[in-house]
Parts: structure tokens; sequence; C-alpha cells
């Protein structure tokens, strides 16, 4: 589905993002390359584990650092730092670690009203296990957050967000699947665009047919990394990835680490050079503000290029610390970086 | 008391050191000087909180990170980390901030088999908000730590260390000030020494008499910032607080920030200049790992002014990022400094 994101909406939009995603809370710690091959753990993936090898790990982990994460939940948490309104649909239940990550969206500036579950399983955690060269590996129980479902999706944040940003990682079970259809829903019938990451290769190949299927028919900005889109499209070049990407997204962002970004819309290429990091200590949420700034910019008016370059100044913030959401005043380092915000 | 550390012990020690404190799990956030007025916390201290005031900051506190903490705590934990064998004796309660606690401990090398509390309050939490100039104020739920007392006290952990290191803080109820002095007791009758922080200036203030008890009878190594030394002895030069403090424990260092720090035997002074930090984010625990190089460079067998250097080398790695407690390798660190670990 092809729309202009530049035409005038006859209704202004309440928020700025609404972000549906997996709500986690992150336990970090450091560890050597030879834990990962000890504990058989896929370096800088997503490792899905259940509740008893989640416990397993982190009886062998290192000292650790609690806080809020998820993917798309941190991108929100982004764009709120920035000075957007955005908004989040997750579910969580109501344990310890629920209520520290419903503190943690609501002092990020997040409106984040879906409610907790009372019972079933316990809110999710990634145990993220960070090696010298500043990679993640994520081992992440689900738990209560793979049972967010159509219900869960308020049409009223969704019809009243300019972009509705969906994280692939949510994919795995059929009722968060038609939450996306739902969402999606929503979203075209009030006017509105809707955003995809497809989260990581791993996730791609669980879900090829079912991402196709969304970034075909639903999917108006596509924002993925060099390697989900190849291996989405099943092509071996980064390029052909993004040129066939184009022709069904109005615009596509394809992250490439430190070789920076491509923004494509359907006429225009834009090639976004990295932001220099002064010492990269940890990648957890890169790709997250990458999207964070990428998605406030469009929302702001900025034209692409600018909206890429903010993506790479706060993508390179969170990767000189521990940790996947913005320390410190994101508004200034962007604007200390001459974008006028 | 004064006995030598140098002396011949017939038994060698398990552990280096036996550190007994408050068993607390920080919360940290950024905050600007005007929550500080607002909320009326006084900037730098550790301000005590019950558990409505901790509910009520923690609503208007800004996104956090959690991580194990507590002063003497982060003290042992800093100790493994440089390769040293500590144990600690400090109360949680089996709640989930008790059991990131524990592992944290644990997984830090510090062995802590000191038995949860099943009932009663809640694993202690300190709010810490940390303002642009890295200075860190807390706010203090004790909770279950400060139910610790005597019958915690594990003879068999204070009698095979070779330094038991008591926490200031811990002092604030009768029970625990017991536990002090059945600590005192073993370690000494065990030919082992006795060391003391009083943490900080509001808690000599709390308990000046105390705390001269402790100083004048028990105390082999006392260990304070210039501070603390001058409200212990009620004196305004940090000159004339040593030179009393001298008389009184056979070592004591007063740690006075970018200035360094001073160590003073009966006999002997040297002055330990502080070691640059690149960018100070945040003090939390500056003191905790000075107190832990120190007391693992004595129980290793180096010189006074060597284990002061060893100690200026990880307080100025803690001040370098959020938390209290040493990221990368310790070791490591110390060794690039010159020091022949």
């Amino acid at each position: 589905m092809i729309m202009s994101p530049f035409r005038q909406h006859p209704v202004p939009a309440v928020y700025d993002v609404c972000a549906v995603g997996n709500a986690i809370v992150d336990i970090i710690a450091e560890c050597d390359e030879a834990f990962l091959v000890s504990y058989e753990i896929t370096k800088g993936a997503m490792n899905l584990v259940d509740e008893t090898r989640a416990d397993f790990l982190y009886k062998n982990l290192g000292p650790s650092i609690e806080t809020s994460g998820g993917s798309a939940a941190n991108t929100v948490a982004g764009v709120a730092a920035l000075g957007g309104m955005p908004t989040y649909i997750g579910k969580v239940k109501s344990d310890e670690f629920g209520k520290i990550f419903r503190h943690d969206m609501r002092a990020s500036g997040v409106h984040f009203p879906t409610q907790a579950a009372t019972e079933g399983p316990s809110t999710a955690r990634s145990l993220i296990v960070v090696t010298p060269d500043a990679q993640r590996s994520m081992n992440t129980y689900l738990g209560a957050c793979a049972d967010l479902c159509a219900d869960d999706v308020d049409p009223q944040l969704v019809a009243n967000a300019q972009v509705t940003f969906l994280e692939g990682y949510l994919f795995d079970k059929p009722k968060a699947q038609e939450a996306f259809y739902v969402a999606a829903k929503i979203a075209h019938e009030a006017g509105r665009h809707l955003a995809l990451t497809p989260s990581d290769t791993f996730c791609v190949d669980r879900h090829r047919d079912g991402f196709m299927d969304l970034v075909k028919n639903q999917v108006d900005y596509l924002v993925a990394n060099e390697f989900e889109l190849m291996s989405l499209f099943q092509v071996s070049s980064f390029e052909e990835a993004m040129a066939q990407a184009r022709t069904h997204c109005q615009i596509v962002v394809g992250t490439r680490s430190e070789k920076g970004a491509v923004i494509a819309s359907a006429d225009q290429t834009y090639v976004i050079e990295a932001d220099p990091v002064a010492q990269a200590v940890d990648s957890t949420g890169a790709g997250d503000m990458f999207a964070a700034g990428f998605l406030f910019g469009l929302t702001h008016g900025y034209d692409l290029p600018t909206s890429g370059r903010i993506g790479a100044v706060v993508a390179s913030e969170v990767i000189g610390h521990y940790g996947p959401r913005a320390q410190g005043d994101l508004k200034d380092l962007v604007r200390a970086k001459g974008i006028n915000l």
C-alpha cells in the first residue's frame, strides 16, 4: 500500500507513533566469547528460551543490571526523549518487573495504557549478554508479552497515531499476528500509516511468508537492517533487497551498522553516514534508536535524509553505554550535530 | 585497639574481607537540580525514607535502571573483581529484588550465605537520583536489611576473614549495633582485624558517640571521607581529624574526592593522588570502590601507598558510568596503571 506521508490528514494526530511490541525487562551482563559457546547461545541473535532455561542461564550469568527494554518500546521511549508524543501497546503482568516496565514507559513520556495480566506467565525478561566487541546476544523468555491479542489493540491509540509501528518479534503467536492485522486495518481506515521492523534474521526465517504478506499489502514504511532485508527477499545483495522492497513500500530504511543506512522512497535514494561512536560498549538498542530518530523526524515534518540523520545520531548515543535506552538529553545531542530540532 | 596487619596469623584466612552491611537494590535515574528542590531531597546525602515516600518518589522519578548496591556490598564485589575472596553478611527478603541482590553477589564472586527473611518488610531499595554534575542523592527504604541482628553474624565468616568491614549505615537500629559488637568480638578473638566506614556525615551525626566508642575500642582500620572524619572528631580541618584518628586506629584512610586520599599509620603518612576520570557520570560507589581497592591491597600484602593507589584506580572506574559496581576487567585496569597485580 502506497500513501503519501506528506498529504494533509483531516484530523490532527494525538500521537506521533503508536508502537506494538514485546514488553520486556532486560537483564544485562558482560560475558566472554567462551560463555556463548558453553551455553550454546547464538551470537548477535535473539534466542527464545523457556522459563527453565532463563532461570538456568541467570544462575550462571555474571552480575547484571536490570532496565526496561523491548525493541519497539525502546523506539517509542526514544521518540519521547526527542520531544515526540508516542504511545505503546504491549503486555506485562502485574508483578515487580511489570511495575518497573510501566514506570519506565510513563517516566519516559510514553502513554502506555495496556492492561497488565493478573494471572498467567510473568513479565517477559531478556537475559542480554554483551561480549567485549559490544555485540549483544539475547535470551528472551516471552512470558506475559506473548499473550498480546487483538483485544489489546486499542483503536483509539492506533487511529490517533500518525504511524503505527509493529515489532516483528511479536509475530510468533497466531493471536499476535491477528493483532497486527487488526492494527493495520484500524490505521489505514483512519488514513494513518503502518511501519514494520522484521526485528532479526531468525525472526524473518520463522515468518518470511507472513512478513512478505504484510510488506506487500499493509506496510507503508519498512525499517530493517541489511541482513533482515536480504533474508526477507531471499537475495544475496543489499542493493537488490532495497530494490525489491521499494516496489512494495512507500519508504524503506535499510540500516547497516557502522556503514550507516540507506533510505529509499519510490524515486529517491539517500545514503546516511553512521555517526561516529567514541567507544562502542553495548550495541543493544541501536536499531531501535535509529527507528526512533527516523520516525520522530518523519512525523515532525523533516525530510527523509534529515530524519535518517537524526536516527544515526541517536543510534550512536545508545551504543556508548550499557542499556537500550538513551541517557542524557537527546534533543541537545541532535542539535549539537547541527540539526535544527 | 592497635594490631599489626603484617604479623603472621597462625591460621590462614579463608576470606580476605567479610563485609557487614545494608543489602540494597539501587534504582538509578537522572534528574535535574529542580527535582531535588521540589521533592526536598538533601543533595549528596543518603536520605532515609519510608515505603510510602519511596513509592511516591519512584512514581515521580524518570526512567531508571536497577542494579545491586549497598555500600559494603559494593566494596566486597570490588574485592572479588580484583581477584580477592570476600564474603558478605546482609539481609534481604525472599522477593524479586532479594533474588537479584543474591544473584549479583554470587555472580560477582562474593560468598553470601545470610538467610533471606521470608516475612516482614521487603528487600531494601535506594532511589538514587544523579544530577548533571555526577553527584548522587540517595533515598533509601531500608526494609528487610535493617532487621539484621547478631544471629545473622556467622562466626565462621568473621573468624576466617583477614578483615571484617562494618558499614556505618547499618548502625541505625539497636539490633544491628549489637551485631557490630558481636562481629568485633569474634574478629579480635580470632586474631583478625576490624575496619569501619562511617558511611556519611549524616550517619555520623546520628551516631557520633556510638562510632567514637567503636573507633576508640574496636576499629583497626578506619576508612572515611574528609567530611566524615571532621564530623566524627568535631574539628574543622582534615589534618586535625587525621591526627586524632591515627591515635585510635592502626590505619586511617581519609578520602577526598578529586583531591585523592591520605593514608596514615602511627608513624607514616602517604598522600595518594586521585586517578583522572575522563568523564564523571555518576559518583555512586566511588568511596565503596576506594575501600575495595585499599582492602584488597592490604589483604594481599601490598604496602599502604600501593593499596591506596589501587583504591584510587578502581574508584575512578566506577565514576565513569552509571551504577556503583565495576564494569570490565578491574585487574587489567589496575595493571594498566603500572601496578603489578
